[in-house]
């Protein structure tokens, strides 16, 4: 039985609210269930050193978590000096994930960097950063086309990420805190619209998984993964 | 003229949403207009080294500020590898006005650490975060005392600050960003319930400040804290 | 056609020396093709703080590139005063592999570190340095056991991981140097030696790749790893 | 009773001692009583990168503590890795005070960097720090206009600071290390020479102090820093 | 009695293999005994900012030990985000010694880096570096000659280093581990071809060491070093 | 001909002045010409980690240059985040130079640390420092014998360096800066009252030296020595 009697294929409520904060050019607040991530997209019309006069675009990502977004205080990166190494890795695949859903050429000589930092934490915030994160990047995109800055709109599709997993033997979606602890094996999974992958991430915490259990994890992945998507379509339609 | 038609003596809308977050001991969003601060208190049953077994608490502050929170991006601490001077110096203002609030005896071997995180910035983020923290203080401590894990009291009051300053040759209280980059001279007071007075810290960024301006600046402080002390007071009160 | 017409899903020559240096309690070099990779086992009769007292023991790894193991010198990590998010990233990958293959409760309250310096890289360094990995635990883990020091051997058995990927629209097994950076797909797969996965990686470098895709690349990934158990296993027969 | 019997409004016997050193442009050890602070100016042909190209010039100030300084040894802050909040904090204050002297488009595209290291300390490092700092920015400037590299001077006035306090319930001037760590009230006045105030910081270290006694501290303060002119005054005509 | 019944003057097997890895313009391991260097010469056509613009070349060198090519595991220095000072002090030697073998300004602005890391330790680590580096230039400078892109050749000779030391009374030659953690005396001598000296690092571990003595070890230290001298020679004639 | 028409086995004018701060146990500035040192001995009821109840002492140094000790600015360590290899190379020669004064294990489990900062800079900074260190060192633990806190006296005797170099062809004493930085050889040395060696370091900046070059050094090195010892014997003779 799952927290609240949630069925195994059945994500917790996803809410995306867009314009959360004032200064960014996408701004959007994304909550799986008690999962709560803010995703500030900011444009500059640069790119990193080694881009230079490439004629193409770039796409970044930086993660936090407030000291007090978990149950216990962890302690704050900034004062320990440096960003731990679960921090990289997911500011990494968040970076990876948006920069699939773009024709980085299409933006032209332009940088936008998405900070993602946690408020409230729960389970899988890296799968909702980047579910969020794909609407900050949207809005943020728009305002050039809206300006007439881009000719040609850049955007190849949504990308949205979920996590799956097997706890006490039975592959569930979308695990939150209580069963992630727990699971045997835990995936994250990032598809683009189309249903293909764009990151496929599985782990075996205990036990090692079967062909027959990454298949499984696979199907409840892309289930949850459509639910999302038409949440972002959502937001994205209501203006 | 203030932006907004904003009289020379007051405050922007002022407000304390407490319970903001769900693992914090006590956890405050706290709003001065634009400005919003997200303040986490976290109680832990040790001191740090240097109090050891000296039979009293400590608490203490840290601060930061979201990359995204101001109107154009700035670099991530914890990437960048170490904290500023300006966040240093805000943390350890926040911490020292924080502990002239406790009875530090009477809390015993604890320490609140309150984590000020600045959600968006439109000036006045270290005034509104000292405002904001006394409240999830304030909440901590309940829980000890609703426990019995704390048999005593310790709250001597509460504290609030308030940014006054000379714009334009006047002197404005609370000021918003865009009064703060233009101010010739801007004053911080940290008070008291009984109003006394914590920390006064008036910087002339143009011109110095005349004696008869200083009083007129914390004239208009004390008005401003006033109208804090009774948000905190009507968010306290309504459980 | 792949360098040297290698067949798409053959491995390149592998071979694993052990007693490669003469302090280690475990000390492996590997060789996947021009990839090598120095693995030192490194025992320590005591737990990180973390796990004191629980009555199990750990294993962990650190990674590191000599600065022109690469085509282009890359800069010394120790110099620039911290190891990149890749580095991080890939000694965590090395570390859960290895504790996947542990009875950590059988070992008792003992570390083992494996250092994985990378000497000459020519793709698939991670893999390689997991494969080797491997090895130098077992004979770490030997010393152990000859001596007496442990009653049951805490080995559940091998572990090894291979690179494999789409090049050109083409699944290919263990890609050399020149394939990786033309990869579309990029896949790691840790499995253990009963055919179970410890890790699948797989990230769309260009194109996301299909549930098809996925199928074909874990079955080449299979046969590539079965190639490396026959090494692992002809290495430890060899004393 | 202050230590040596010294009246309440009265500072230490305060020295200015030019051409301290012989690399700096502007030299100057300052004794406050026991606490000597060594100030190095030096000039440069630039500005920093946030002012390139402005046609206005940089004041900066940095502050250390020589490690056996104090009566305990401080960790030296190079060994340590990083400079403490408190460094930092008073080397900002030290550097805005001194720009609140200078017409900065006057002195053209030129930074001023003063080094205020503490030789030995016993309260008030940063109020003597200021004040020593003073001159040596003039003596600095001063070369620039004899050599004809300035014509107009660039130097709107002196400026100078002093920390007066509340010690057992009584205001005094210029605090010593025994009455500093004792002080209820602790408060740093730095004025122009005109008598109006660059920056006031006062800080209730125990109990909160009253509107009556910050009055009475600002008179204690002005008292001071007319005494200190006077020394800047005569050091700067012995020539 | 020595190790291995080694007569006082003898050097352990000296061995240098060129070529060692494939990628670096130079590519040394070296061997002295069970201390095993491999010394990677990297070419580029750049100089650093200090010399840029002055029609000479600059040669530099890296240090660092593998964790494990000491009996007991060493800190990695990149996880420790440092070099440590014995690291740097041996760099800065290796540095010092090749640049006198070699006319800065017949190399152009061209910058040698040599990274010397240590495979496996047992006594001499630095000396070996140095003799093993020489040829890790010579072989880059090589590739320029051939190349026609230097016309005059800018090396004036061979370096070489060896260490010497009293044990037990007694002055002996290129000690290894067990030998130099008992010497009262230790010294690092480092020769050009023509039997000058660029280095003399001689150290007091117990007691001072007297003229006398200095004159024996420098003697055994010509002999050691003659005998580098003939291996580099031969294996730069095996090609 | 040298500076001021110097005899070229003469030592610049030489003082120490003890008690020359009033917290550290041992204070003494050093000059040499205009090279000035503060050299600050702290002592301590404990030993570092590595020595914990082995019951012995330890003697270590710490090393600084104030920024504008020099002609041209240097970066301040603290602000750049480390020491550089030069600082940490002469801190750990005066530390190695101070252990071979001393019996260790009659200091018993106490730390002298001593702080050599340099105010100003004129040449041979670190034999200034080794110079002055000695007498500090002396200080400190005559305190400890005067309370009777030490029963047996430690110290073996006195402690001194000079630097020697060949410039211009001519070997000369007690370099100062301009001679230092033309010299084509430089040698510090370090010796014991009893007239060995306990330090020898000689640097081929340029040309190589030769064995009667070196000779020749270590002549003028002992004549100047001895003049050190004189200045440090009258100085403590003067109570």
């Amino acid at each position: 039985m799952r927290p609240n009697d949630r069925p195994l294929q059945a994500t917790r409520p996803i809410k995306i609210s867009r314009h959360y904060t004032k200064h960014a050019e996408g701004s959007v607040l994304v909550e799986f269930g008690d999962t709560k991530v803010l995703c500030n997209a900011t444009l500059e019309n640069s790119v990193p050193r080694f881009l230079k006069g490439q004629g193409q675009g770039w796409i970044t990502a930086e993660y936090g978590m407030l000291p007090r977004s978990t149950n216990v205080r962890m302690q704050r990166e900034a004062a320990r000096g440096k960003q731990g190494g679960r921090t990289l890795e997911i500011q990494r695949l968040i970076g990876r994930s948006l920069r699939a859903m773009i024709d980085l050429t299409a933006l032209g000589e332009r940088t936008i960097t998405v900070d993602c930092d946690v408020i409230q934490a729960d389970g899988g915030t890296r799968t909702a950063a980047i579910s969020g994160a794909c609407v900050a990047v949207i809005d943020a995109i728009n305002t050039l086309l809206a300006n007439g800055d881009l000719k040609t709109n850049p955007i190849k599709g949504l990308v949205a990420a979920i996590s799956v997993g097997i706890v006490d033997g039975t592959a569930v979606c979308d695990l939150e805190y209580v069963e992630d602890s727990a699971a045997e094996t835990d995936m994250n999974v990032v598809m683009a619209e189309d249903g293909r992958m764009i990151e496929v991430q599985g782990t075996a915490e205990g036990e090692p998984f079967s062909h027959q259990e990454l298949l499984q994890l696979l199907e409840l992945a892309q289930g949850g993964i459509e639910q999302i998507f038409a949440v972002q379509r959502a937001a994205l339609n209501d203006d």
